[in-house]
């Protein structure tokens, strides 16, 4: 049951100029479901990427890596099923080996190309199947084949997730489109969260570089269901260079903020749909804390609230718990925090309740507003460490008995 | 339902020279319910504690830091219901209110006091109602009290925590008695985890506060629920001085190895207590790390796999999921960790298997072995780092229906 979340409409899916996506069944783990996804781009586009900082990175991941290290990607590959982790050196064989294959039928070197898996960790990739399966992909290659991909990658995802829009930049109209796949880390074997943002504008390898890490930053790295980490995580930036606006090379002007707004808020809204989507949700959650020193210490508290089950079960019985919330933040690692200073507000879309001020309950609250406002879907958390102007949003949703029963019940 | 936890027999719990305990009716939050209780220590006590970091630390937690830095501790007095937490300076008043009190009716001054509250967070102490059940306590003082006050410091334990033991110190006998009471930070308005043991050898503070530093954290540091740290949190250590042992003043020799082995043992035991009794659980998990650079970094992979839900539910499930424990190591935070010489056992009492080696699961490991041990209710979770010569254990329970049912359905 996600929250707020809607398959997307196929004709709202732009097509990237630069960009063709091609689905196949290739059998990688059930027969009779798409599960291959090939994604081919035009010469000249330039890529960057952010991955799994897991120390039990995927095989895939590895190869991703090195191959972003060359540069000059031309076809990314995505497989859905077998996760391809924790499987040593044959895994890391299969890895190449899909590059390879792919490289062959697409007549490039096998360093052009990214692969990237999800599903099943611990058990082999049929990389036979899979390289079986890539001229069918290639076959199905198309510009409008953002909705097709978005639902190949799915796994335990009960929705497709894709988003698109347009911006002017230097007087020409660049499109962003992308897709993302997760149910937010909590599918134990079932490895996450992958996110793939494109767009046609010609932007520097550098500053393609810079904006992926920090769309990942404000997107995918401030989201969390359970605090799991998964193996595969990968979110790719493309940039194929097809818009005709003059090269952006600085961090500066109007072209670049126009297209750093842009980018960003499509990894946002694929990184909220990641949450919307989490197992068992039934409250989008939104922890904004602000007056930090620095964003690092706001990250800190807002992580500690989205991560306590204590906070995630009582928003599930929309329960404006306010020990809890308080608890949490002193226990976020910021040692010198004055509790006495500091403010909490609960809102949703139609109201914010001052809750707590002067290490307590706010005088003016009354258990009636809080307990109006949690009966919405769309909770925000806002905190006030009132000791800087740094600040930090982390998304996440609540904790019920369906997510115990989902993973107690999964048997890989 | 807790794991493999009794009542404990009140002919085991040895009365400690020095020590009396008395226990009465306050009606601090629920009437009929002995919710007071007052430790009386003879002169020449010593007494060192360590407390909750959460910055939203309770008003009594304040005023037993600055009282212990006086020294010459005399009295303690616990009430269960209120915690006194989130309540600013008139919950700092209440707490000196109370010392006040009970430094007038035993006749000693007010910094002589400790207080301890546990129970609901941002609520107002009745402190008069508190007061005026002290004489009742009073009158109640005995040596033998220790299975009385370990009940009434209960809050939503199921079953009160309490152990004893006697060690040859210097050629005398040595009591050591301690209580606790938690299920372990997951009842959220129910502020949470309080250790007292008691001894009666003759130790110098010096010794005596490091000894309580290192038992909390192979102990009470060393066990987790859900990750949530309380307001309250308190662990206090007493040696009143009176087994005639001569005095022990240097970290060294066969007197001090023996104190200091006991009084871990005593605080290791109830700690694993708490976990045992933690809601909902049913099982009761030792995370063993070895191998380790230092004890930080295998705290802190025992920690990653403690904390995470997607363990947590597996083992609630009895699936021996290898691949969510892995995910766990790799992302604890060890940015150097070779997953391909690390090494995964599951066990129980009975046996122990190598889940895990070469960077997935071993070639040895059958479903069936692991099925097998998960069916125990006493598992260990042993991992060998391959770093180094550092070890650390941490101590959790599973994540069952019962954690959300009762974090969902409880109101403050």
């Amino acid at each position: 049951m996600a929250v707020n979340l809607s398959t997307p409409n196929p004709a709202d899916l732009r097509p990237v100029p630069g960009v063709r996506l091609g689905v196949a069944e290739a059998g990688i783990r059930k027969a009779n479901r798409r599960d291959l996804t090939l994604i081919e781009l035009a010469p000249g586009s330039r890529v960057a990427g952010v991955f799994t900082r897991n120390r039990f990175c995927a095989a895939p991941v590895q190869v991703c890596r090195e191959h972003l290290a060359v540069g000059d990607i031309r076809a990314l590959v995505i497989n859905t099923g077998i996760a391809n982790a924790g499987t040593g050196e044959p895994g890391l064989a299969a890895a190449r080996g899909t590059c390879a294959a792919t490289a062959r039928l697409l007549g490039i070197a096998a360093d052009q190309v990214l692969p990237f898996s999800t599903g099943v960790i611990l058990e082999p990739l049929p990389v036979e199947r899979l390289v079986a399966g890539l001229p069918r992909a290639q076959a199905d290659l198309r510009a409008d084949g953002w909705f097709a991909a978005a639902h190949a990658i799915m796994t335990t995802d009960t929705l497709a997730k894709a988003v698109s829009r347009t911006v002017e930049v230097d007087g020409r109209t660049v499109t962003i489109t992308g897709m993302s796949k997760g149910a937010g880390m909590i599918k134990p074997n079932m490895a996450t969260m992958l996110g793939f943002v494109a767009c046609d504008a010609v932007v520097s390898q550098d500053l393609l570089g810079a904006l992926v890490r920090e769309a990942a930053d404000l997107s995918f790295n401030s989201i969390t269901v359970d605090g799991d980490t998964s193996t595969n995580d990968s979110f790719i930036l493309i940039a194929t260079g097809q818009a005709g606006n003059a090269e952006i090379t600085a961090a500066a002007g109007a072209a670049w903020a126009a297209l750093r707004e842009a980018v960003i808020d499509v990894a946002v809204r694929l990184a909220q749909a990641i949450v919307r989507d989490g197992e068992g949700a039934t409250k989008f959650m939104s922890i904004a804390v602000e007056g930090g020193t620095d964003r690092d210490e706001c990250r800190k508290v807002g992580y500690a609230v989205a991560h306590s089950p204590l906070v995630k079960t009582a928003f599930f019985a929309s329960d404006p718990n306010l020990g809890r919330i308080l608890a949490a933040i002193g226990y976020a690692g910021i040692d010198d925090l004055d509790v006495s200073r500091l403010r909490v507000w609960l809102g949703n879309p139609d109201e914010s309740v001052l809750v707590a001020e002067h290490g307590g309950r706010a005088a003016s609250y009354v258990e009636e507003a809080g307990a109006r406002i949690m009966a919405h879907s769309e909770l925000t958390v806002r905190i006030d460490l009132a000791r800087g102007s740094a600040a930090a949003t982390v998304w996440t949703c609540d904790f019920s008995y369906d997510y115990v029963k989902i993973n107690a019940d999964y048997r890989s």
